[in-house]
């Protein structure tokens, strides 16, 4: 099967809101009055970023998750996507998997495919970007924190990467459990609604792919200032609490690391000033979607970690990232 | 080096056109009022695209060049790019000349880089997104070639492959010649000019990129119909055009491989009725751009290679690429 083919089988689809798509030396679309294009771009490589026997479905789901995180962390509202992928061989049931989960996710945010490239590479290779709409000057950008807001971040954090040690150590968890985390790691749900409406009460907002100790510094880096957020306050995942509750030391190790460091949980971390505490608890209420407070934004740099009687995290909880309280992240 | 300070040091620029740039969840731009966006994706990989030993000034130029002649492919003005790049090491010398090549060429066509993603790779892989503006319904697509009209191409067909054939087989050409045709294949200029200028000419526009032969059926497949084409009036540097007319089979056969398969030209090949003729010529004159009548579109389908005197070409000479003058490209 040549390139055209391939194409043509599993990533054509009947143009519906572009003006032109798939098929020709680029597309065409036309941006609503007065909306700003929000564009992303991301980049994902089998052995960094997904283990290279996972599931053509999720796979094809997750590429573009990753994306539509990011319009959800502009308050945009995706539109179009364009999908560059390599592959060492043409395999038609993987190619049928993957294209199943990317599509199921894009009809569900109503994302078009209107674009890509595919080449023959050595490992599968997948790079999206994608382009979402958003009233002009509304875009949730990172540089709009200020000293006295709020920290809020949606759903639970730290279950992709406790899903993560669960599938690299098998028996660490129940066959239930297991069932119940893994989704969060392989087929992330992006906050798009929320996003949306976010849009006129977050001061900054960014979505938590790096983890939230190691995300939350581009926010005061964009916005200036520092952070103080309580650990005990995090929202997490039943397991992840036994285990932070637990007396096994290693295992309450593990649970930091993967609540203060864990990536992949494309959850949304923002700010908003007290004010508007009411509004962020209805609109929680509204989608459906936990909305937790977790700390404050203060004028002074660092970003420190305290437990709930406010004393520091002892250090030697702080995950393996290089992270310190006294960081100048200025 | 981590990734944030290697996209701060080589890829952040400051923004011009774009309302945000690197450094967000997305960046933000503004469409032109009455204009379309055209936006286009390839994909680069080491080994399959070029040699891993390959010069990072020409690569970086390279990434972006053969995105800008998608833009001018659809008679668009470049904008805005966004690049995804996987490295197997931060090598400080390699990214500076990568990006200088880069942006040079960004520079010259007031492209702004406004996002992307770095990660480690096993091999240098690259995806660039490149976004320009036409005005509404201005842009040259590939399925408006009626019967009739004449095909034309513009520059030189063939060098690139040439260049290549040279570098495969050191001593097939002198260093004289090597210097003046390796440029083609290196550090192509995109035709972004006379897109620009036969937005309100051509019928139906496409660039270059896998080989005349095989990229010309993509108009037909989009318009309908089929072509005749001269080899003998198709346009080429003056090495190619002594092994055309020498009497060496071998080089005959490699030279008649470059002209109708050679790929990476990144020249357009586009079609207008012959009322047009006059405007064509003027415009080449003014870009200083040769364009070259090498054909005709014709109602019934299948492509025709036909020599001077209006005989078929053999078809021992034709690329083997599978292509074969009755072939049903409907």
């Amino acid at each position: 099967m040549d390139e055209f083919s391939l194409i043509n089988r599993f990533f054509k689809q009947a143009v519906r809101e572009a003006d032109l798509g798939v098929g020709d030396d680029a597309a065409l679309i036309r941006v609503t009055e007065g909306h700003q294009l929000a564009i992303s771009t991301d980049m994902l490589l089998e052995g960094r970023h997904f283990f290279s026997d996972v599931d053509p479905y999720t796979l094809g789901h997750k590429v573009l998750a990753v994306n539509l995180s990011d319009m959800a962390a502009m308050g945009a509202r995706p539109r179009f996507a364009t999908l560059a992928i390599g592959l060492p061989k043409a395999d038609i049931a993987w190619l049928k998997a993957f294209s199943l989960g990317f599509f199921e996710l894009a009809e569900r945010y109503n994302v078009e495919l209107i674009g890509g490239d595919t080449t023959r590479s050595a490992e599968h290779t997948f790079s999206v970007t994608i382009m979402g709409e958003v009233p002009h000057g509304q875009a949730l950008r990172r540089d709009g924190a200020k000293a006295g807001d709020n920290i809020w971040v949606s759903g639970h954090i730290g279950t992709a990467a406790l899903a993560l040690l669960g599938l690299k150590r098998p028996g660490s968890f129940s066959d239930e459990i297991m069932e119940s985390i893994r989704s969060a790691l392989e087929t992330p749900i992006p906050q798009i609604e929320l996003g949306l409406g976010l849009r006129s009460l977050a001061s900054a907002c960014m979505d938590i792919s790096d983890g939230l100790i190691g995300d939350l510094p581009h926010i005061l880096q964009a916005s200036g200032g520092g952070a103080v957020i309580c650990w005990e306050m995090i929202p997490c995942h039943s397991a992840l609490k036994a285990w932070l509750d637990g007396d096994k030391e290693a295992s309450k190790r593990h649970a930091l690391q993967a609540l203060l460091a864990g990536g992949d949980d494309y959850q949304l971390l923002f700010t908003a000033p007290p004010e508007c505490d009411e509004q962020i608890r209805s609109l929680s209420e509204t989608l459906g979607v936990t909305l937790t407070f977790i700390g404050k934004i203060r004028a002074a740099p660092g970003v420190f970690v305290i437990s709930n009687d406010g004393s520091l995290l002892e250090p030697h909880y702080l995950p393996n990232s290089g992270f310190n309280h006294f960081a100048d992240i200025k």
